[in-house]
């Protein structure tokens, strides 16, 4: 992954944190299930942020470098993790 | 929400606060991105359960509540809100 | 169901079958990847549209029967079952 | 795409078709509301299984060239085509 890339995922991910810790307080406070889930979401679309760098980065990187072998195994198998990759994105959201 | 409710949400958004660190020492280790996509998949799962907790008690009271009103305006409300949220569940999974 | 929103959703059904219909022609003439995977989000999202009128209609009637009810078996019932549709969205998008 | 690929989307869809006819005439027959949503639902996880054929396709054939060719751009612009797709797969489902 480049260090840019990198940075930029952490940072998010150092962001999330707080939010789930806001989220953590927004449920002692007592607040309204509506206003909770509001930002549940919106932490659910940060990590998908997230998952889209790191994703691309993989296409970019492990994937381009499989396409480029000779051994279709080798092929076989990135395009098999891919997929399943996807597969948990629409599962799990 | 229920005591027992909220306690079970607030415990399960501090693992996920735990998960969302590893994930950040995950990147900074440069681990493997399939290996870092399946942890924040496993990430997305745990809030969507803290997401069924916090749904299912609203349907249980406010909703619940609006329903036995006779003013067909509350109800309506509390309807679209449900609405709204299963739309935000779709849209970021 | 009112007759209003039963046949806005059989409308969009029946222009939901001519879309896969016309996804089949597109694999058929050999279109790119790519296009058929936007008709086939396109019908995916026309679907969401129906689920959401059925939902809706199902929470105004169904649901906000039961929780007028005094049954509170029935009551849970309902929830669950509004619980679970909900999983469903989730795990099939 | 391989004509095994295509044949068996193809058949798939035929079959998607008819789920929807289904779903139709549950709808006139006044069928309950969450049976109705358990059949949509899996009709857009049939459909999924159909998207996820033609990606499979995709990135065994499009995508693998273009990480094969020299040219930055070209594979740039696969890698964005897929992320565009991971998206719409997300929002719809």
């Amino acid at each position: 992954m480049t260090d840019r890339h990198r940075d930029k995922a952490i940072a998010r991910l150092r962001r999330i944190e707080g939010q789930v810790r806001g989220i953590q307080r927004m449920l002692e406070e007592g607040r309204y299930c509506v206003d909770i889930l509001t930002q549940t979401s919106a932490v659910v679309a940060a990590l998908h942020g997230v998952e889209d760098l790191v994703m691309e980065n993989h296409l970019n990187t492990c994937v381009a470098e499989a396409m480029k072998s000779d051994d279709p195994a080798e092929k076989a198998e990135k395009v098999e993790e891919v997929m399943n990759v996807i597969t948990k994105f629409r599962k799990h959201g």
